[in-house]
């Protein structure tokens, strides 16, 4: 039984809550606003909420901060000098290059026992209050450790994610931040624009003609812009790469169109087909 | 009672069936290999399958054509000559004005018992075996008779999408086709466009970093190339011009994240959620 302390009780942070919590560990959150998180602890999604972060870290074994990427840097600093020496820390961020860097401006390397992480699981959705039982059953989490990082630290944080279910792949933190440009931050500033489009074009009434594959294209574009805004700025050059890349691709398949170059665009569709097809199933 | 023709029985030609029958019609299909489409009838999916085309057409109230929209010209010459002169016809292609234009070719003018219709449903799957009861019930179908359409066959084929619990919608060709590029033929556009980079881009391996969010930007390049060949093809400006909005967008978001432009990330993406919070439910 490990005492684990989540900064940040959102999607994720409330959903990991309530595995750990089955699995019989002892759940602690802490946030800006205690009061807003208190009925988490009547919802069963944590055993309590302590308004004193420094008391919450200093009896903590396992941190994990689950606050959007933009505030790691200010809530490790309030939380780092008050952990026990066998504390392990780890985070849920989407974007990995800017932790460890915000995370070394703070304390001149990055500190041993804090290993980067990245579950890929989530929703449109966000808040405790949006959070479910099993949400990393079958997922991927990516954990960056650095040459920096205690390997103890590592295993211990891979243990906590196998606990509920998800399967820990480990790379660089720019490997994660090139591969989540593209698997994620990319289709979500994708799903934002055409949802954008959508929303001022004028003339015909367009909401009765959306179709599931709008919807589906769209979904994304139900999430946080404070999070996103963050989350594209952190990983600013990988997303500047895919989109740029992107525009190209979009741009040549735009010139077919033009052109009525029939051969081309079914080569085109046909290609992106048979890799969806080969996608593993979900 | 009514005798129902279906011409391409399709996923969404074999849904129609289904749920003609269930109201008591008779449904027979013809399609370009019979011995293909024999299966259907022991599936419960239609009366009969006719290898004759003339035979069919000619004992026929209603048909409706399933076809792909590349090919409702070459099907409505095989047919027309032999249509009793009650018959009334409607299409399902996604594409509106290349429909009327190929028919006005093919017969001086719209033939005045010939309703171009579009149901706005529909999957990724392809094929009467993937077709499912109630597929469009609540889903909207647009009808864009034009002045040549005699309102008697727009009122018919009304009244047979309603029987199946769709809500009709009546708008000009141009209307249907500039709607249908940005709420359809677009992100499909978009999908293939994202599952193509996805498939080309080396280094790390990508598939097990894919979460709901890559799987519902790319469900739908899952689609049969050759019917989005000729789709984007047959709605080829309208297209154009959704496709070099999005361009220009996306240009303008990918310049923000360079720039680093905090405030315009954020006010894009809140935008695009409020709209995306406005879309009625499914």
């Amino acid at each position: 039984m490990a005492q684990v302390l989540i900064i940040g009780l959102g999607l994720i942070g409330g959903s990991l809550a309530r595995d750990l919590r089955r699995c019989g560990h002892r759940v602690t959150a802490c946030g800006r606003d205690a009061a807003r998180l208190a009925p988490a602890i009547g919802l069963g999604i944590v055993d309590a909420v302590e308004a004193d972060w420094q008391v919450a870290a200093a009896s903590a074994d396992i941190v994990v901060l689950g606050v959007p990427v933009g505030r790691t840097r200010e809530v490790y600093a309030r939380i780092g000098p008050h952990l026990a020496a066998a504390a392990v820390v780890t985070d849920v961020g989407s974007t990995k290059c800017s932790v460890v860097r915000d995370l070394k401006a703070l304390c001149g390397q990055l500190p041993a026992r804090f290993v980067p992480g990245h579950p890929i699981a989530g929703t449109e959705h966000s808040g405790f209050a949006a959070s479910v039982e099993g949400l990393f059953a079958g997922r991927t989490v990516v954990l960056t450790p650095t040459p920096d990082t205690d390997p103890a630290a590592t295993a211990r944080v891979t243990a906590l994610w196998q606990e509920v279910g998800a399967r820990v792949l480990s790379m660089s933190p720019e490997q994660h931040d090139a591969a989540l440009a593209l698997t994620s931050h990319l289709p979500q500033m994708l799903a934002y624009t055409l949802m954008g489009q959508f929303a001022e074009t004028p003339g015909t009434p367009l909401a009765p003609l959306v179709g599931s594959g709008f919807r589906s294209m769209t979904r994304l574009a139900g999430s946080d812009p404070v999070m996103w805004r963050d989350v594209s700025l952190a990983n600013r050059a990988q997303l500047s790469l895919a989109l740029r890349r992107y525009l190209e691709r979009l741009g040549e398949l735009a010139a077919a169109v033009d052109a009525g170059d029939a051969a081309r665009l079914e080569k085109l569709f046909a290609a992106a087909q048979a890799a969806q097809h080969r996608l593993p199933p979900a």
